[in-house]
């Protein structure tokens, strides 16, 4: 054995040039492919995407405008020139415009708020005047309410569990939410179950503003005026079309009554600038804030209720408006009926420079390369499916209609589906299904950094590393917040987020100042990295499309299903120490002796102990997966004959949903995906195992060991799936 | 045997009264003991603390004043109406008054400093104009400098290193520091050593203003107006009077010339308040500061250097000025030549009624509680001396020069120094020589807390559990900062520091605004700390004045002391870590990776390995000792006969000095204990195991480890000193 072990490493060292691998290529058919890579890396031009992003962000183009549709048809027409067959998917979904948004500071002084943000010195973008979209809250109901307000911070479960240590309740008043420390949508929602009748949230200096650095136009961070537009649909319920939920948004669907809508908020919400919010906070009394509370104005930030009172009024023109997605397809050699699919949202809440142009163009540009090496007959085997989804903003609309019109042919056509949003400058951000990890690794590891001329991966884990960091290359679980929402989620196919960032900090992320003019100052100025971001989703596009394997590979998805679970199980076990701590503390009375006698104190409730739960159905199907997997990484898929290989692909293809469950998550059905959700409580922040987490967190005892059931059986599907890969092998 | 228990335990259940034990007290005398604290409780009032703190404060009082004085001659006249042998032992001591103070804005903008905090509504003490001394760090030199600006942050040595890793240089600039971090005192010292001319400290509202809570007078916390004054002499060096290094500064004492003081800042020094600090700041260019620099003013803070540019002339009035301490005694009944000292200063920035005034008039009152005993026959068995230190905010000078003047009688008769300085309201804070911890529990558990009327060691324990700490009372160890210092660091008398707070935060300190308006709104409002403040610090004064057998107790030192060595072992180890991995991230070029190549970035230097040093003369002479201490544990003392008890108490008086070194520290002689000291670098903040772990900290290997064989020397002779107290009872 020893001699073999031997015989076998001079045999490697003596190996001249040994042929670089590449997961999913047969040895002949490697360096075709990273050839084909390199000359579509080579078209690959900044002047492009300079020109395109001037053309797209010249005017605002939210979805229902003039602009985006003319976007769209200039997007359709450059498909169609570069040999895609293009087509115009539209919808017909709700959508609110403000009419009336009114805020006011009734007593103990007087203050209306502004709700406009100027322009500036230096970008006649801002300039527009009444083109540009006024500030608020999409899906806000409307609302016209007056009363007290309370400070709540990010307005987050933690925050809630705070106010209720100091006696305070939010039952009947107005709350005012710093943005951050969760996704927006869930400050109205927590607000409204708490009993709040109206919400605000503003952008805090010190999260968002002149703390972070010189605002715009000097600096790039948020000055006084600016204020954050988004959606405050309850999109962890389920995104797209607020009527027509799970079904798609044509012509005449069936339409839910809007007073019915389950995700328009039930409470009014408006967004505004730092400017606005200092009278109101300034004017609060009751307690000082917590030190983690306190934001970056010159103020004591108090928590009241009141005697701040406020008047908030809101009114909406609720209209459909059409969504108009480009499609645009460039149909497969050998395996026309298998799917690369690749998206980006087009429409912006005003210019959207950075969000969404900035990725939009990259895919054009990446779109183009292809096209023009399919027309020079480097046409990819499967078909690639270029996406640019309308209406994203007001809550994934586009992407979601389409995947939910077309689920059942996603399903059996979609490969997968890579996702870009906004980009900057810096590291390589990459999200996604842990059975691609290992791919991305390695474009990652082949595509060069256009600042220090090293690999995407290398400076990533460089990055990695000063900040304490490991050097593996891994992708982050996906929670919600762009388009591979319905893709994954709904539909169970294997997706990606791609981007770059870190190194283009700024403030003007759904305000008007993204524009062309902040872009080129402070987010990608030469559009190097747009050009790195086509460059590393090409070849990811282009790998899938022509690999002889689809290359999934499922030990990086183990090791780390398998982190999720030891974290679950960790989580469990610190909240059972930390139930006994705080109940014997209680025991003890410290809370009452530790309390100062001046402030109003409420002991803390005693905590429920905390039951072992029964894990042991998971980690007995993971010891399973485990084998499986082990004995899959043992074939060498690459070279078996066609047909076993296409019998495999079509396989490959459908693992991802083999990990969803058509019942979905408990209360929201919409959510497939057993492995990856947004978070109820958070909103794009993600849950992994999140139906066994969440009901951990919720305290759901019942319900937890139920779902470590129900998951185990997602397990053992996944498990026969792999089993039934192996097989192929065999035969 | 498990029957002996049995009975054993039964005779324990059916005993009726278990009488309690306390330290060093014969069964015979404790109830006796017992009585006489309460006696002595029951004579404490709040009415005279009041009455006395609104006539202490009443005027500003520094070193020097008419005011002073005429607080001194009051206190004396007092302490001799209780029975007490009064003197006022005088010092003339070299104390600088503000002749000249200009900062100005040169560039770009202009800006004159305004140097002075404004009057407020309802606190008429602040409307005393002149009488106020004018805002100013003592013992900064002279000095007319005109600078570029740099922000240091606190100026810490942290600080500098991050200023490095950006290329940033303060060589001949002017820098500006925030209070807090470190000492202020360091902040001057290390801006000297870096090349700096020129320094500045503001208080920032972060740390010491608005963002902590309303400002005065609507609140407790500092207003955009008010500067904390302070000493900014070289304390680590020495404290004292900066001419008389080791020596009293008696009438005739030879002086250094003051060019050759070395506890004299090199460099000028000023502190300003918030709104003269935020032109300069927003003057400033260049980087902005790292998240941790940023405070709470309404800015982006930049680093600079420039192009802020400013002027700083500071002039003195270098007289030398009478220092008046009352020392106040009593005579004990049967051991008169050993003391047992209690001491606070008596003069003030300004009024001073927190600080000092506060701990004083509590020191008084228990005194006057004390000597009223007396008077009815319980007088103490042991000599007790009250004093109250003149010039201790300038640098502990009265208490300096009394104990480097005392020095030798000291050694030979103080069983111990009790210090005290500001009250506030909230929880027992207690730190000192470890020896007296078991003491120090066992009065904490019968003094009662005035708000909640458990015991203050419960409500203490209570607030540690819910901060996350442990069930333990411990005292912390005494650095610097009050007028302990000479005692337990110069002459290595056992010393404790107490006092209460938590409940009363504010931005008084060192300001006009440490009122008796303010105290009484603020602090603690009805005295009833200060009655408990002079109720814990006078039942320990009996205990040890009254005690069988002097109340040290070493098993409670010994498990400190280890935890020290422990620290530094795993400091050595974790910077052993830090260096290697620093290292090897250098090599792999990761700094540089990570970099963003549009900010300037220097890469790091590389770290010198860290050797393994040899701790095993510590830890072997720490077994030794658990040996003797455990042997010690074993014995009962109490019971000897009277000439061995008051053997045992001539050597038990003297344990501490054996942890001193007649050497003292490297480069800083003066501090002459071995277990703590000042931090060099820290300036308050402590150093435990000084001479090793400040070695290790400035990577000083070769003097590291001659320090641990010196300090195992310590142990050696500490032990020796156990031996021949374990061979009195073997007589």
């Amino acid at each position: 054995m020893k001699h073999f072990i031997f015989t076998a490493l001079l045999i490697l060292l003596l190996t001249p040039c040994q042929a670089q691998k590449i997961i999913g290529f047969k040895t002949a058919n490697t360096s075709k492919q990273l050839s084909l890579e390199k000359a579509f890396e080579d078209k690959i031009s900044t002047t492009n995407l300079d020109a395109w992003m001037k053309r797209m962000s010249a005017e605002p183009h939210w979805v229902g405008t003039e602009y985006g549709k003319k976007n769209v048809d200039w997007m359709a027409k450059q498909f169609k020139s570069w040999g895609y067959d293009t087509e115009i998917a539209t919808y017909y979904v709700l959508f609110p415009y403000p009419k009336i948004r009114v805020l006011e500071l009734k007593s103990p002084t007087s203050y209306t708020a502004k709700l406009t943000a100027v322009p500036v010195e230096g970008d006649t973008y801002t300039e527009q005047g009444s083109a540009l979209l006024p500030s608020y809250n999409a899906f806000s109901t409307d609302g016209d309410v007056e009363a007290e307000l309370v400070f709540v911070n990010y307005g987050i479960p933690a925050d809630y569990e705070e106010l209720e240590r100091r006696g305070i309740d939010v039952k009947g008043k107005i709350v005012i939410a710093k943005y951050y420390g969760s996704w927006r949508g869930i400050k109205p929602k927590l607000a409204a179950e708490k009993g709040a009748i109206g919400c605000i949230i503003y952008s805090d200096p010190k999260d968002d503003g002149y703390v972070m650095g010189d605002v715009y136009p000097k600096g790039a961070f948020k000055n006084k005026t600016g204020v954050q537009r988004g959606s405050v649909m309850d999109m962890p319920l389920y995104p797209g079309d607020v009527l027509t939920p799970g079904y798609a948004a044509t012509k005449d669907a069936k339409r839910l009554e809007r007073s019915k809508a389950p995700t328009i908020t039930k409470i009014p919400v408006l967004p505004i600038s730092y400017e606005d919010a200092q009278p109101l906070l300034k004017a609060l009394e009751g307690p000082v804030a917590p030190n983690a509370w306190k934001g970056g104005l010159p103020i004591t930030y108090h928590i009241g209720p009141g005697p701040a009172k406020v008047h908030l009024k809101l009114e909406f023109d609720w209209q459909l408006q059409p969504a108009y997605n480009v499609i645009a397809k460039l149909k497969g050699t050998d395996f026309p009926d298998q799917w690369v699919i690749r998206g980006n949202h087009h429409d912006a809440w005003v210019h959207g420079a950075a969000d969404p142009v900035s990725g939009m163009v990259a895919l054009m540009e990446e779109a183009r390369a292809i096209g023009e090496l399919a027309k020079n007959g480097q046409r990819p085997k499967r078909t690639l499916v270029y996406c640019g989804w309308d209406a994203e903003e007001p809550g994934l609309i586009g992407s979601t209609e389409w995947v939910e019109d077309h689920k059942q042919e996603l399903q059996e056509k979609a490969v997968a589906y890579i996702n870009t949003d906004g980009n900057g400058r810096g590291f390589l951000s990459s999200g996604g299904s842990h059975s691609l990890q290992a791919m991305v690794s390695e474009v990652a590891e082949a595509v060069i950094d256009p600042q220090k001329n090293v690999s995407v991966k290398e400076r990533r884990i460089a990055r990695d590393l000063t900040n304490g960091g490991n050097d593996k290359f891994e992708l982050y679980a996906l929670g919600s917040g762009s388009d591979y929402t319905p893709f994954i989620q709904h539909a169970g196919i294997a997706s990606l987020n791609l981007g770059f960032g870190g190194e283009n900090a700024g403030g003007e992320y759904h305000t008007i100042y993204d524009t062309y003019a902040h872009y080129k100052r402070f987010k990608d100025p030469e559009l190097a990295y747009g050009a790195t971001l086509a460059k590393t989703a090409g070849r990811i596009v282009l790998r899938l499309a022509n690999a002889d394997v689809l290359p999934f590979e499922f030990k990086q998805w183990h090791s780390t299903v398998s982190e999720y679970l030891e974290e679950i199980m960790t989580q469990c076990d610190k909240m059972r120490k930390e139930a006994d701590k705080h109940n014997s503390l209680l025991e003890k009375n410290v809370f009452q002796l530790a309390a100062d006698p001046t402030k109003p104190f409420t002991p803390p409730a005693k905590k429920a102990s905390v039951p072992y739960l029964d894990f042991s159905p998971l980690q007995n199907q993971l010891a399973v997966l485990e084998k499986s997997i082990h004995a899959i990484s043992l074939k060498n898929f690459n070279e078996l004959p066609a047909k076993q290989r296409s019998e495999l692909n079509a396989l490959l293809l459908k693992s991802e949903q083999t990990l969803t469950d058509d019942s979905g998550l408990p209360r929201r059905g919409w959510y497939k995906h057993q492995i990856y959700a947004p978070g109820f409580y958070t909103g794009y922040g993600v849950k992994t195992l999140p139906a066994v987490r969440e009901a951990i967190e919720q305290e759901a005892w019942e319900e937890a060991q139920q779902q470590i059931v129900k998951l185990a059986g997602t397990f053992r599907n996944f498990n026969t799936h792999l089993e039934n890969i192996l097989s192929i092998s065999g035969k």
